[in-house]
Parts: C-alpha cells; structure tokens; sequence
C-alpha cells in the first residue's frame, strides 16, 4: 500500500488536530495512523500522520505545498512530508565487531526491513566477504590521525554517489567530526555500547564491571556533536551477575546491543522518530 | 484540572477523526490526548479523545446528546462520554491474601489512584484491621456453596447502596456468578495469577512448577463467564530458576500479581481501555 | 584452559559434596565452578563440577573409572564427563525462515560459540547461498508426508558420518519422529514459538493475537515425544500491544526466538543443563 | 527448621571447598545450599554454605571457633556465621513518602520476611498512623541542619536500645554522616531513585527526563561515606515514552523501587550477600 506520512512540530495551539484532519478528510485521505504529543514544559506540539496515498485527491507532487498553503502557515508549522517508497537508502559504517552488521543483513535478507543497503563502509576489511556474500558492496576505507578529514572526505563522496538517506554506525569505532555530522543532521544513528547516560565514551563494559552493577544496556541515538549526548532513540537493558566475566558482559552486551539498534532503524525507517533539543518523541 | 474523555467504537470509515477533532474544536475544546486504532481484521474503529472541560462552551450534561447529532449517528458510533469528576467509586473483594490489598491501599493512602474507596468486602477476617486502619468499611460475607447466592445478593445491595461503579477481585478466591457479572459487564477487574492462557484454574504456580516453566507471570483481565477468558487488560512476568520452589514461585508472583493489577486498574480509572470481544484496546 | 565438566544426578544424601570435592582436591584439582542443588520433592541431587585438566594428576582417559569407584558407586550415581575439548559437533535444521540460522551463524563467525558446525540440513533451498558463504555444507533433504522415513534415514546417515553430538532445529517446520528421537536423547534442541504452555503446536502468534495477550514468548526446549512438551530450557517474552498486527508479533517474536535458542545452546555447550523427568537444571 | 549460614571469603586456593564440605560432613552437616565464586581478577574466592543444624553434632556455640581452627586459619579466610534464629532486627528510617515502607510492612505482615521490625523512625510525622496501626512503634526525630549531629545520636541511641542489626533507609531524604554509617558497615540499604551511576545526587527523576532516557530504574546499595557508590546489591528498570512527564516518572520509578528494596532486604536477610570493595557477590 502506499502511504505518506506527515510529520509536524510547532508551537501548541488549539485545532491543530482538527485542521490536519479536515485537511486529510477534504481531498480523501483515508487516515491509518494519527498520533499527537504535547510537551507540556515547552509548549510545544507534535504530530504523526499516516494516510492511504492510492484514494487521495491531490498528486504527491502537489500536498506539500498545499499542506503549508491551507495549515502549516497558520500555525508556523516545521513539518516533513514522507512516502514509503521509493524505500530510503542505507549506508552502513562498521569496524571489526560483527553483530550489529549481521543483524541488520539478517532482518534485510529476510524481507524485514523496507530499506535499500547500497554500501557497507568499514574502516577495517575483516568483514568484506560476508558482506558481499549478501549481494552487498563492501568499500574499505582506513582511517588514522594523519588521514581522517581525506577519509571522511571519500565517505562522504561515496554516500553522496548513492544517494544516500541516512547513516548506520553498526559499532563504528570511530569518531566522525562535526563537519560530517552537518550533512546528515538527526540522520545518523549510533549504537552505544552502555544505558546511556552511564558510563560514556569508551570501554563502557569495563567500567560496568569496576561498579558491580546488575543491569548492562545499550542506547541508540542520533549523533550529534556532543560525544554521547545526542537524542535517545532505544534502549534496552540485560541482566548480569557476580559471576559475569568482562568478556561475558561485553557477549550478553552484543545481544542489547543488535536488537536496540535494530528497533531505532525501524523507528527511523517508520517515520516514527521526531527529534526536538536532545530528545526524541517515538510514535510507535 | 476538569477533563472530559470520550470513548467511540464504531465500523471503520473515512473521515471519523476529521468530524470527532472538528466537533471539538467548534466548542472551542483544547485536546489533551487523542488515540486512534483500527482494527483491520473486523473493520472497526476505535478512538479516546481527552480535552479540558473548563474552556469547553458546552456544558458537561449537553455534550453526549450534541455530540450524538452531530457525530455518532452519522458514524453509527458506540461512545461512553467520562469525566475525571467526581472520583469513580471502587469496591475491592479479597480473601486472605493480603499483597494485592495492601498495595492499592497504600497507593491510595499516597494520593497515586483518583477513586474513592467506599468499602472492602470478603470472605474472611483476618485483614479487617488492617483495611479498618486506612479508614475505609470492611464487610465479612463468608461465601459457602450453601449460601453463595445469598452472599452476592448481600454484596449487590453493598455495591449499590455504596454506588459502586466499578469492582476489584484482589485475589478474591470464590468463582463470581453470571448473575452478578450481568450487573458490572467490563466493570470488575481480575487479577489470575498465571500468564494466561497458561494455567488457567486453581494452583496455576502449582502447574508452573511441574512443567518446569522459567517465566511466571500474572493477567489483569475484565471477568466474563467463561472462567480466566475475558479480556486481556495488563500482564506481566518475572523470571524463576530451578532451585525456587512452590513457595518461591508464590511470593515472586505476588510482586508480579500486584503491579499487574494496580497497572490494571489505573488504565481502568484513565479511562483508557476500550473492550470488545475478549481483547481489549489500551491506550496507554 | 582445558577443563573437565562432571554432571551428576543421584538419590540425595549426606556427604554428596564433601566426597566429590575431595576426589578433585586428592588429584589436584582446582575447582573452577561448582554448584549443586536438591529437588525436594523427588529427593534428588544435582551437581555439576568444572575443574582445569592441565594440573589434573589423572589422565583425561582414567578420571570417569576412578570416579565411579571412588565416588560414584557409593552415592548410586548417574554422571557425565564432558571436556571442553575437542569441540561439540552441533547440526542445524531449518526449513525457510533464516533468522535463527543467520543468529547462530553470525555468533559462530565472531567466536562466540565453542561448536564445529559440520553441516545445515534444510526442507527448503532458500537458503543454501548464505549458509555456503559462511564455509558451511548445505544439504538438501526435502520432506513430504511419503518420504519423511526415507528423509530421517538420509539426515541420520548425516549427522552419524559428520559424527554430530546434537542437533538443533532454528525453526525446521517438520515433526520428528519417536525414531529419530531416541538417537539423539535430551541432544536435540527446539525453539518453539510461544511461551510454552501457552499455545503449544502450530501458529501460535495467530493463537496469541486472538487471545488479546499483551506479552508473547519463545521457548526453547529439548525435543521428546510427546509434541512441545519437552524440558524447558529457556524461555524470553516481549510485550506487545493492540496495534500489533499478527505480522508484527511475528517479526517482534522472531527476535525472542533467535536469543532464546541462541542461550539454550551456549547452556547445552556449557555442560550447565542437567534434564529430568520434563524438567532442567540449569547452573548458569 | 533451623538453619546455619557460612559467609567466606579469602584468597583463592586449591582445596578450599573440599575443607570446607569435609569438615560440615564430619559433623554430620545436611548441605543444604553451597555456593562459590572466584573473582579472577582480585585472585578472591567467596563462598556461601548453608546446613541443618539440628541433625549437626556441634553446638551452635562451637561451630565458630572450630571451624577457625579446622579450616579457617589454614586459608587465611574472613568468615562470618549466621543462624535463621532468633531474627534479625531491622529498623526502617523513613522520610514523607510511604511506598518503600508500605511495601515492607505489608510483606511483613503476610509473613514473608523473617525479621523483626522494632521500630521506624522518621524525620517527618505524617506516616504515624498506619505504621502503628502495623503494630510498630514510630519514633519522630526531625533533622535540620543545626540539629543533626543531636538527631543521629538519638537515633544511635534507639538503634543500640532495640538491639537492631541492620536499617534500612526506604527513601529517607537525609545524608547519613560518616560516624553514623561506622556503626552498621554494610549494615544500611538505601534505595537510590535512579539506575545508577546514573544519575547520582538529588532529583534523578528531572535529571531522567531532561535526557530524556527510555528507561528508568532503582538501585538498592549498601551506604558507604561516598555519596551513591557503595555496593550495589540489586537493580531494576522500568520502560518510559516520550508521554510520560516527570510526576509519571516518581510513580513509575516508585513500583521499581519497592520492588528493588525488597529483595535487597531479602538477600540480606538470606545471607546472601557478601560485600567487597564497592561490589557485591549475591549468591540468589
């Protein structure tokens, strides 16, 4: 079915609902999925809106305009118009550790993810040939002190030749500057190895260990300029005990890990995610 | 703060959220929270819609009718129009198991649950102090196969003398008749202690230690006559290794039975639940 | 380190521990893990022992006799010996759905599994190309009411030539047969998709959704006789809710069913499951 | 049936389980529980045994000092004996919120926890009423700045009077000075409203929700002189949305921290807690 998703935040006011909904109603859009959230500190509203395309009087090319046209002006509407097709494109960015990548290739390869993959990047080559084995280019890119803006240089390049959507760094091991970061704002997902806010930065299983916690987790969340500090889109959490080796937490972190990542990509894929300071409204 | 929440089932059809929202705002209603669900399967349409009263320019005893003319007939709609005033009235039935008790009577005593507690009811003694010390009436109808139907008779004069809207089996070990569920259809809440449908009956922690389960759960669900069938409100588990016995399994899903119910009974009082069939709709 | 693995059952009696760990202590030993644990109801003892071989005064090919004169004759013991080398010899049947396989596999590629896996055997030919990406033979043995005979023969003639311990069905759509069964007692490891009791035998998500259950499962267990009622090795959930159509409890189930069987069998690697009657110890 | 619990720990030797199970064994010791664990990295060895006392043929008096002199002194081990008899006394300090007490003494009440509470003191007066109606004596002590050093030792003074042996704080808003905390070494469980080292300090709930995480959870710790870095003992969470505002969060929070509480007091009642550095080894 082909379905367009609007999805809106403006100041709170009253009738929003109802202007969006005789707006959808009036050229026959047989809505699927309404949402709205009010952030009551901010003042601020959010919405989500999924109606059928294939009834609807107006031409694809046409409801934007005409959206801003008949509601958004009136209400000083930011507001992102989405089809679920053509399907969004992909990239993913990977070092040495598999499952994160696995994962995704896994969902992919069975039909589960409405996504196209035109490229893996990696910064290391351990993985090329499972990648390829899923009919998928592998593109190996280093990166060192010394190299980083020319490698940073040649990524973007080649997500720019595929045309693509947005970035998953599948646990990428490195650092990406501010500079790329501005290409693809609120589209860049991260995986981060711990329940975020504990334990930023590196080695975050380690540092779990040294504190004797119970619980271990996993964040995904956009990246922004700030180191870990950007708009929490999943988490998930394990149970650990006494007897749990680092190495045994880093394996049942891997588990998290996949499967926090994974939701955050269908969230995103959704239109589900609307990202506002360095938090995340998630209509699912 | 006065809020009115309204409650619509009626057949799938076009333009349902356009003229509900548009209804609302022509009285000049601020929406606090509007939910939607279809399910696709039966075609019907579900939809919760809370707005603030104080602000709305029809008054509270005109707006079911009004909203039936010019709404609910058009749709052929089912709806329950709610307020959040004054408190609904809750009666609890309990046996001797005090967990379920203790912990709606300590959210009450916190000010956590908006529901005036008119009575306490049950077939044994032994919590009367207690439930005496919060302040609340205590009734002692003991129930034998003999006098069952003199002991509902005697309840349902206690319910209604009391105007009870709503009742809470808080494990509440006599089987309720079909006579007096007819009086309170989706209006009295069960708490099994099974992650049903497994288990249903008698001793279901007796059945989850035989079968050797590793989860064990508890069902918040409306009661209908067919015994642990009704719908689904909330359920939850916990986690039970070999070594915990019968007894273990018991004192973990008393924590697990006492979240599940309070959870229960909350979405009840939000008004958040919508039943049909034996499957419920949360919007929670 | 090489390790040697003792798994006992007995009748329970004094002086059970005592004697195990003096038999380790009197040939140096140096006890790794151990951990016990006593049904009392049938009155049985459960023990499991590990202890590094390297410093170990017994050779590998002596310590099971010795045992049973010292140790185990006394206390009428029925007890394994297992070493941690050379690795286990596990099997893989699936028919057309991957995401069990491809978790398994991916875990195998990055290390995580202590397993040679010989052979995938599959009803289906789906997918031959990516089991053979990751270095492993695919065969295909196709099974229809006429042949099932015929295909248990070749598939045991397989698993006998590959000289495999256990087999593992990542969601193979076939039942085995009694026949089968006896080969590869408490060695063959099923994921059944539901929270077993609930909903045993086929479509369980449609039996869920129907149900209006708010949490679903996986369960994975080893496969007896009798149809989805083997002992429990692991069991997961997840929540869903109203607006989760049967497809999506499926895909959000595939994810318990993946982890869940992925535990069961690094338990089973582990030499941390002991199974009685329908039941499991499991020491992790 | 009565009980004895050994509590060990000393550097990691060969043999030290064998000892420790001949010498329970040559005194006609029932094994009831054993359980060890080596920290690897700190070359520790913990161990955990707990027997039938009545069937054994020292004198609940002897056991200490020959278990020195048998085993002890030859491993250079800290070791601590308990009984199952008489209960341990347990004293509850408490603030204005009453879900952490309700909940403690509402298990108590129904028998679950086998400890005596001869009092709860409180900085504020409000709670009164029901913990009398629970039969406890309540003693009012309030705490400013200019009083406190006088307001702890009044409450030293109640504690050494009732011969308590352990307190535990159920969201108690005062910081408990080091002198004070000297007297009960990992003898004082608080609750801290946070998973933790999320979050440390005042107001976890606002800090929570301005980063807005995806979960939220409860630490219970053993109180040492660092603010919120003592050894963890137990830890839960619970799942939040982008709907819930910060007063749905201390209602979320407060069911995870009854629940946490509760079964840290019960690994301590149990015996099942050993404590080292700012970790602990719980063998549940």
């Amino acid at each position: 079915m082909n379905k367009a998703i609007l999805l809106i935040q403006c100041p709170d006011q009253k009738g929003i609902v109802a202007e969006v909904s005789k707006f959808l109603y009036s050229y026959n859009g047989n809505i699927l999925e309404i949402d709205q959230h009010v952030d009551e500190e901010l003042s601020l509203f959010f919405m989500r809106a999924a109606w059928e395309l294939d009834s609807f009087s107006l031409k694809k090319e046409e409801i934007s305009q005409r959206f801003e046209l008949e509601v958004g002006a009136k209400f000083n509407m930011e507001f992102k118009l989405h089809f679920n097709f053509p399907k969004p494109r992909m990239a993913i960015f990977v070092s040495k550790l598999s499952h994160c990548l696995f994962d995704i290739l896994g969902r992919h390869h069975a039909g589960q993810l409405e996504v196209d993959i035109p490229l893996v990047i990696s910064n290391h080559q351990n993985l090329q040939s499972v990648v390829e084995a899923f009919g998928i280019p592998f593109y190996h890119i280093p990166v060192t002190a010394a190299t980083k803006v020319e490698a940073e240089t040649k990524q973007l390049e080649l997500l720019r030749e595929n045309e693509v959507d947005f970035v998953v760094l599948a646990r990428y091991m490195q650092i990406i500057s501010a500079d790329f970061i501005k290409n693809y704002p609120n589209r860049i997902i991260n995986i981060h190895h711990s329940f975020l806010p504990a334990f930023v930065g590196a080695k975050p299983y380690h540092a779990a260990y040294e504190r004797g916690v119970k619980i271990i987790g996993a964040t995904a969340h956009y990246v922004t300029e700030e180191l870990d500090a950007g708009p929490i889109i999943e988490q998930e959490v394990a149970r650990v005990r006494h007897h749990n080796t680092i190495s045994d937490l880093v394996q049942i972190g891997q588990d998290v890990e996949k499967v926090t990542l994974s939701k955050a990509i269908k969230y995103h894929l959704d239109r589900k995610v609307l990202a506002f300071k360095n938090k995340t409204v998630i209509f699912y």
